[in-house]
């Protein structure tokens, strides 16, 4: 067997919230203590991951002073510094204290959104005193339970406006940093703006600056509304737009559930580690999961490492798919047929000349129609390849 | 009681393959005998429809001869102009043969994109030769149910290349036309690509020509996978992309079904045709729907009558809404706060010197946190205006 | 316009933890401040509410001493006798504590169990000395996220156990009391144990005293799973086990929302006032609700007259279901062919001479298969009676 | 690596339907021809399949002559004995022709009723003369789109009478036969009647024979709702009702996939595999699943033999998983605690005097609240365990 023990150079983080998750939820109140950022600091490094990211009330509680902030960040960066860690990724919490009950920057109250902007951008140079590259935005309160009193319209263009202030902020302070937009379908609110992978990545091409915002997909995310994560992160590949990743699981058509990575299907989880690593994506492999309520501390660490353990597991697999004869074989015989085609193509491009061959060309519908594909048998070599008997 | 009785001007459509739906199912046989399209178009008419759209194979069947294409569109013209009906849309029957059984445009076999592709320009032909300015894609097939034979970048790429060639192909070809691409997330594929709204509408940002290329949001699809359709539609009209739309109903999480408009769930139906009679979207309100299989003609045409009657009612309401004295002082009430605000806002746009007047300004946290939203009051308001007993 | 004042005849019940809800949810600290149950008892009253029920802890703190459990019943008891609300239901609180973290009954630590059954036998206590005539258990723990270490054919035996030693308990003390028991398919847990209403009447069967414990079935909890509640209330009516019920509101495949009654889909919350007014169902209609976390006190009681008149509202439309000229003909018109058969049935009861006559019996399978059923027809003319334009 | 070749004594079986299914779909026509019965029982023998299942017209086309019936039978019973193939399941098709449209034994239809007891009467003497001792009953069609013209509670009493009346049926004719019940809440109706495992299980406990009468839990159908399969057949073998059981896969929140075994999701199968297995389940382990549409006969026979190579790698590590020192030892270090309590508790059955000391007895809360379950841990030794890496 091959040791999966993760190193830093897998590039696995989590955040602060993640870990330091004490366990309450809309039925039950806590179930573990608080712990410090330097102590999950310290744990994570030992336990080989790379980094470490946070919302701003992760590390500095919300209306703390400026004396206060300024001792919790020596303290945190210090613990950085001892371990080696680094902060990839930072972001603003605009969800749990009660003035963003009816959403930030969409809030039908622009007292609210005016201050989601000033919180917003003191998180941003917090993020950015901490070496952040990536600042990621997710709008956990951008929505509503009726739609009787906000046009979702003026939802979509007011947080546009947001977005695009904070692009010129960055990009004024000199700030070597990247947003990451991230979609969820519903939770917190009965549904939220930019439900999905897809929704946000139009959002951005429509922004003052598309070139610095990308996607921060979540697997649990596109799985609550059953969506098929691997085909989101492969549309935010293909449009340049994969700036970082949060990996866990979830079941479908539930509450969030945040679950271990891989824990709860570990096929969907093989080909997303697959896609990732065949597309050569080099940024963190970011968990944003968090232990069982059932857990103590101890637990927490079985949980981070059972994360990064999966992660590595799976990712010797797909190098293993490549590597397989009989699946390469399989494939090369599917794909044999496509590769020998030598007719008109959409893929020659568009000329009167060119359609008019198309619309002459003969095909043998028949023997189209009859071909079998064989994907019954290589989807059970894969099966195989994962359960480990070959 | 106003008179709910639909008018040409009400631009209502319905499709050949919805009133002409004969009840087959994944587990039955059909119970309805086929009906002539001619049929079809007169008793639309005299239903108060106002066009009627169609797949290719809706009017001639796969396969057919020149010859008996023609005469078949013919005697269909004749229909139309016998009762004044239109065709405002068209599309391709891209799902329905076994040669599609893997895809078409993204299909792993050249042959058959290339197959598709021709089949598709000769249906452009049928389409505009019969007056439609809207061609809407369907990708049914464009999916997969397991991940291991095709990168899904792979099927991006190529659902790409076909639409810009087919861009190319209707404007050289001079055709009064423009395309909408409808989205689904699952059925008959295991998982389609573009499952949303979102998906789609990033999709056309990176089309050659996107300006001709806009939306065909479906009730129904987005609704399968848990999304609001509202929110959907109203990124489609921010967009400018709202090019048509399928009104159908749905139930969360299921088998396509297609249900009679509204019939499901009133509440979600009434907030859509109030924005789309809000934002003065008009083009036709195409139902995508069928009959109930316990259905004969009788119960199709009873059906079509109630798409239509639904929508009337609804809109009525949609226009009672913005009048009801109760209702817009509660809203203005609500609203004044927002209004009201003078300090500085993302909407301002940024300088340096105004993110610090943000970052200087006091926001009085715990009144902003306090202040209740009448939202509960509001919706209570709404529902009660859709019953009618205010 | 009908008045939709409640009054105390029609039996509106809240639960405190309902209206006395504080807002806080997974993502957000509370946005309300706690009122005391004096309080609530008095607002609901002046309502129109009948009643008012609770767990143990929403009335006496978690580990509170003898002395100060009586001083607050008393207390409480002194505010019910002002107003002359009752108390109908009681609960016990068996999730919040971290001690329940993985169950309470079917805890995998025999000392957890014990200690469940020590807290129900006290809050049975409490319930009875306060006229709690239906005792609710709601087993929010009692499931898993994952199935590697409790076998659920225990968690099943271990439930049993405890039912029935409190079933034991009431007959012993002498209570004028019967259980009711609560499904819900997952949230707080990944799985919950007994999902569905079916599985709860199953379970109730295989009870020592099966006649003292019926349902307590959740709007919301059927819906979060796709299922039809109208169905799964009529097959507890069919049972006699309807024994309480909790009205509300919620999007199918979603976290747990307790939306405003009727506020989301007033055609599925239509068909259950329907049935439970024709069915003579006479215990109390229980609001198993809270208003949205964007609302104050103020929204709290607008929620509360809202859930109400609803009610209020379905139930005048079921009455002139019930006496509209059309829908009855329509009825009539559906049943016709079914009162009016003669051959033999499966209701005739069976013989041998039967069978034989069954099988000989001629069915004309061609007219029987072409009778349309004119649902579509009915269920159009419902839409119209529910919007209020019939 | 072990050998997955499957033996008869395996019991595994497949549908008549099931490799044969020819790929159509709502919006697809067949893809593949059909082939023989004694075609499919001479290949699936080969395999290494035990025995075949049927519905009534999946062998004897609708509306058959008697003397053609006897043909049929004759050679499928001459295929049978060649293989040494047995048919341990039969069932009635009650969905596919269109006079079932309204259900069959709950139609609104005294005919359609009566027919359908006719049918299955003739379906069971068919089953009987080809061996099989238990029958099947999947209520396709037995459900509704609207609620507006059956009372549920009427469906439930007339499904009553019919398994009452075939039960009668079958204990005079003296068929060695048991009868298992099939749950599925939706698809092909809106609704359907009884829609989970519970649910039928509850039916089952009112009817004349309920020992006769029990359950084949589908995994697709309890999977579509979101439910918890594994807890499902628990409830089932705990009340000695699992008669058969239907294998497949599906994604929650979907049209009925009736995917390959284990190939959606291996951690769920595993788990079923294992409760199968430790349960001492010793009946057929049927498949009732078919090869996706994008396959010809061989790609069916590939499906085939996944099916039951998945099931035996899954037993495989089901057997490992109990003797797995590192988790076995997890385990008992879980138990410990509850297995050492001496304390009161609910299986000591009740007595006042057990109350009074349940009530006394002092429990260390705090100790109890702190305790880590250590569920991560296990969970991920299963993961490692599923994925072959231990």
């Amino acid at each position: 067997m091959a040791d999966y023990t993760p190193k830093k150079s897998d590039k696995f983080t989590f955040g602060l919230w993640t870990v330091g998750n004490i366990g309450r939820d809309p039925f039950g109140d806590p179930v573990r203590t608080p712990m410090t950022p330097e102590h999950i600091v310290h744990k994570l490094s030992e336990l080989g991951a790379y980094g470490v990211n946070f919302h701003d009330n992760d590390l500095v509680p919300f209306g703390a002073s400026a004396q206060e902030r300024d001792r919790i960040v020596k303290s945190f960066k210090k613990a950085l510094e001892d371990t080696g860690m680094v902060v990839p990724m930072a972001t603003t919490n605009l969800f749990t204290h009660p003035i963003f009950k009816d959403g930030a920057f969409t809030s039908s109250d622009a007292k609210v959104r005016a201050f989601a902007l000033q919180k917003t951008m003191q998180a941003i140079d917090l993020g950015a005193e901490l070496g952040a590259t990536t600042y990621v935005f997710w709008g956990g309160r951008e929505g509503s339970e009726t739609d009787a009193y906000r046009n979702p319209v003026d939802a979509i263009k007011r947080f546009r406006e947001a977005i695009n202030y904070l692009c010129d902020y960055v990009i004024d302070q000199g700030y070597n940093m990247r947003f990451a937009l991230e979609p969820k379908p519903n939770e917190p609110r009965g549904d939220i703006y930019f439900p999905t992978v897809g929704h946000m990545l139009h959002f951005i091409s429509t922004l003052d600056h598309p070139e610095m915002v990308g996607l921060n997909p979540e697997f649990a995310h596109e799985t609550m509304a059953g969506l098929n994560f691997v085909h989101a992160v492969a549309e935010a590949i293909e449009a340049g737009k994969l700036f970082h990743i949060d990996l866990n699981d979830q079941i479908i058509g539930r509450y969030d559930q945040d679950f271990r990575f891989a824990s709860e299907n570990p096929k969907r989880a093989f080909f997303l580690v697959k896609l990732l690593e065949d597309s050569g994506y080099d940024g963190p492999r970011h968990f944003d999961a968090h232990a069982y309520r059932t857990e103590d501390e101890e637990g927490v660490w079985a949980f981070a490492r059972g994360c990064m353990r999966s992660y590595l597991i799976l990712k010797e697999k797909a190098q293993k798919f490549n590597k397989d004869a009989e699946i390469q074989g399989l494939l090369a015989e599917i794909r044999a047929e496509d590769e020998n085609y030598q007719g008109p193509s959409a893929s020659d491009g568009y000329s009167r000349e060119h359609a008019q061959q198309v619309k002459d060309y003969k095909f043998d519908v028949t023997a189209l129609s009859q071909r079998g594909r064989k994907y019954e048998e290589l989807d059970q070599l894969v099966m195989e390849l994962l359960l480990g008997v070959r």
